[in-house]
């Protein structure tokens, strides 16, 4: 059976841009509309059409809890619900989490029962056993980064290699002393230590010894990277090259680098992490990794179908394949 | 009665800072908690604490259908109903309006009625008459930008007035070529015409003549301000301000004027609207208007909460307070 993957693939653009396409999203440009268009029509691509015994089984709520706001991730989980036959219902921790998964259970236990088809988690920070033992009453997918309970079934990107591949890049590139910025979030989150081991491994890989004193730590904002260029700044032997493990932390950086004369990347190159917006409207463009947060959301409903029509029994966990964002930073 | 708002006004910070403190929201910094907790002391304010009453009549869902997100905005949208007794559920509209408004309304289909408060709609896209009666059915309160549909109860900025008070401020800093540039966004919403009105009647007030050559129009997004850019620099007699009505806009022209060589703010300034994220990566940093969501999305919920308990029976419109955020391109 022809899919939409085959069809994002025949017209040569992401899945999360045929399904716009497909569903007459304003975000796809009118040409790449009519790369899908045609692709859908060499391919005989339909969607799909289901029984009225899969709908009986569908017609359910899947509850959405994030910690995070991504359009594009949000757009992708609702249009793959829609063409599946779920409903979408989302609730937003905010930033005082424990008030917000308080929330967000309080929903769950005020929809009945049986409309719940499953949970989706963004960027888990539900710290409550508690909680999560109620929360898991329902099949459970997450999706990036968590904290503490480790999920059954899982979709993130591999933060080791990701880690690995910027800084195999920038090696390449040339630079040398690299330093490493973690930011105070890494603590709490699964990803701090594989995207520091990704680093380390790269630097060895190329022979390069590891330096302790290029491993610094900052807040994850804007102002966390000020500190940071100041430390770099300050540094007997000056590095080549600073890489935040936050975009937010980055852009910082390089805009007091640059308010200090120094010259990015002649002088010192900058990148981060997640291609975050603000990595497009920095100046010097910044280089990054990308995360595919369309296609994590596609397939996180995607299990949670599975789950529900009896093909997944067991736990699963899905690398998604990250990218490097090459700008004008490095 | 002390309610959030006197103790916002006594500890001299913003509602949305106040109720972030009360929650032990990571976003606030020590001192600013401080001040709040030093308020509540002084004021003796008490949180509500609802009769048996009232929690029957609560214990309901407010169904959020946005088609923006911002964290600040649903997070105190989160957190004042929690304190008023009810939950959020949001559906996230995304970029293929009319498929998401279907979305969002076989939510509520799907939901049991007795279970449904309200229904509170951010930046509303619905353009289809019959899903907007079918949504009507429930109390209904809308921030911000909508388009065709007039709603009987909302809350938004006084575009005219802050368009007035931006143009203002540029005149009064010493600019008189001031181009406004429009988004082909503006027709669709309802916050074009007032805005340009605001800007006409400062430029008349100053006794400077509105030059509809001065008037653009953009993209919305980083590419339509780099075209602006171009404009504006291929002009005979140059202006020595631009005033954009999008953020997203004004970065892309900021950061074509200084590919170009032309300095900001000394040759040319760059001003927004919205104090979205951008504008403050933006290098320099990027003057803008912005808009109290916070305040917006508590003002929202306490407005459906008076619709429920019967102390509003018909519209009501409130005009939240916008302020000039001044940064360094102006």
């Amino acid at each position: 059976m022809v899919t939409i993957s085959d069809v994002a693939k025949e017209a040569g653009v992401s899945l999360s841009t045929a399904s716009r396409a497909l569903n007459n999203s304003v975000l796809v440009s009118q040409e790449k509309r009519e790369q899908v268009l045609e692709a859908v029509r060499r391919l005989g691509y339909r969607p799909i059409r289901t029984s009225a015994a899969r709908q009986a089984q569908q017609n359910k709520i899947i509850v959405v809890v994030t910690a995070m706001l991504n359009r594009d991730m949000l757009d992708c989980i609702r249009q793959t619900a829609d063409e599946l036959g779920y409903q979408i219902a989302m609730s937003y921790v905010g930033e005082s989490y424990d008030e917000g998964y308080r929330n967000a259970l309080a929903l769950v236990r005020m929809l009945p029962s049986h409309l719940i088809c499953g949970l989706i988690f963004i960027h888990n920070e539900c710290r409550d056993p508690d909680m999560w033992k109620e929360f898991s009453t329902y099949p459970l997918v997450q999706i990036g980064e968590y904290k503490g309970v480790s999920p059954l079934r899982s979709i993130m990107i591999d933060d080791r290699a990701a880690a690995y591949d910027m800084t195999m890049y920038l090696l390449k590139q040339g630079y040398r002393r690299i330093v490493y910025v973690r930011t105070d979030r890494d603590e709490r989150y699964s990803y701090g230590k594989p995207r520091l081991e990704g680093y380390c491994s790269a630097l060895r890989e190329a022979g390069v010894e590891v330096d302790t004193a290029l491993i610094l730590e900052g807040e994850y904002l804007l102002d966390g990277g000020v500190d940071v260029a100041r430390q770099v700044l300050k540094m007997k032997k000056r590095p080549d090259a600073v890489f935040c493990t936050s975009d937010h932390l980055a852009a910082g950086c390089l805009a007091e680098l640059e308010k200090q004369g120094v010259r990015v990347p002649e002088d010192i190159a900058v990148c981060g992490f997640d291609n975050h917006e603000v990595s497009e409207y920095c100046q010097p463009g910044l280089t990054t990794v990308a995360q595919p947060y369309g296609e994590m959301g596609v397939e996180a409903v995607r299990m949670l179908d599975m789950v529900m029509s009896g093909a997944i029994f067991s736990g699963r966990k899905i690398f998604a394949e990250h990218t490097l964002m090459i700008r004008e930073s490095t």
